[in-house]
């Protein structure tokens, strides 16, 4: 799937660099093929105004755009979705050595998992204060994250703390485990 | 499959509610319920040791432990597993009325999905600095996300910023769009 779609967009991306005047760099290349797939995930009314590629190599090995409503799934966020697909494409839970374009400043939740899938570097395009005109929730989330948890809109108690931290002892005594 | 489960769970968490001398309540109860599901996760190799239970109305209806490793996939922590679950099981981006139990202080990515998914209230058990104490990088992340984004350990750079708002026109003249 990602060589066909590689070389689709890569022609595509090709064709513009040639017909454009005021020829675009490599990095704004990408970031224009995540701009399209943004574009049209809106067109099939998948989700929201994102996008993103993922690159190893100078290589498309992941893609996403955002399809929260159409798939019912809060977290498919654009980046969350690339992530996916480039890991699954690696066969590797981190993107080592990868660049990711996002179209937008990623939310708490995908800064999140950028740090966890550990790329690269990151380039993206919108910023957060852009997403927060338009409806999007992300400085509300930033700000919720600066504020004692006890202190947040949605409540969060703890419980169970000693049951909870037993798991732990069970996964430092477990010599098969795979540190991630 | 979320029938057979609860019904499974809600037996054995019902048998360990009448033999326990100093009986649980029901908060604790499912925290239970999330803290099996870690271990069993954790005998399985499938991951790292966290599990987390969504209840709406009383019932089961979303599951999830950590399958980072198992399913090469770094957004597999059990709150998300737990809530495209969820989502799937109730066909909606949204869990309003439910509640999440997790067996530990959700990171920066978790505490991003349950904002977006936003339930009614969390339980969490084990705190990030117990996480962090068995080397999970919880804190770490919360550290860089309250840094300027060009002074964080990842490079973050911003490009292309005029065509990706573009995007956002193109959203907000789309009388279709499903605000989410």
């Amino acid at each position: 799937m990602c060589n066909s779609f590689n070389k689709k967009f890569l022609d595509e991306a090709s064709k513009m660099y040639e017909q454009n005047d005021d020829p675009i760099n490599e990095h704004e290349m990408f970031m224009s093929m995540a701009i399209d797939l943004a574009k049209k995930g809106m067109e099939n009314e998948e989700g929201g105004p994102f996008g993103c590629i993922i690159v190893k190599d100078g290589k498309v090995i992941g893609k996403g755009n955002n399809k929260v409503t159409g798939t019912n799934d809060p977290t498919a966020h654009a980046e969350v979705v690339a992530i996916r697909d480039a890991c699954a494409h690696l066969q590797d839970f981190q993107l080592t050595g990868c660049t990711i374009y996002a179209t937008c400043e990623p939310c708490p939740m995908c800064l999140g998992a950028i740090y966890w899938a550990r790329p690269e570097e990151v380039f993206y395009g919108a910023l957060k204060g852009d997403a927060a005109k338009i409806g999007f929730d992300d400085q509300f989330i930033y700000e919720e994250l600066d504020i004692e948890i006890s202190n947040r809109k949605i409540s969060f108690q703890q419980i169970s703390r000693n049951e909870s931290i037993k798991l732990f002892e069970i996964w430092e005594n477990n010599d098969r485990k795979k540190p991630y």
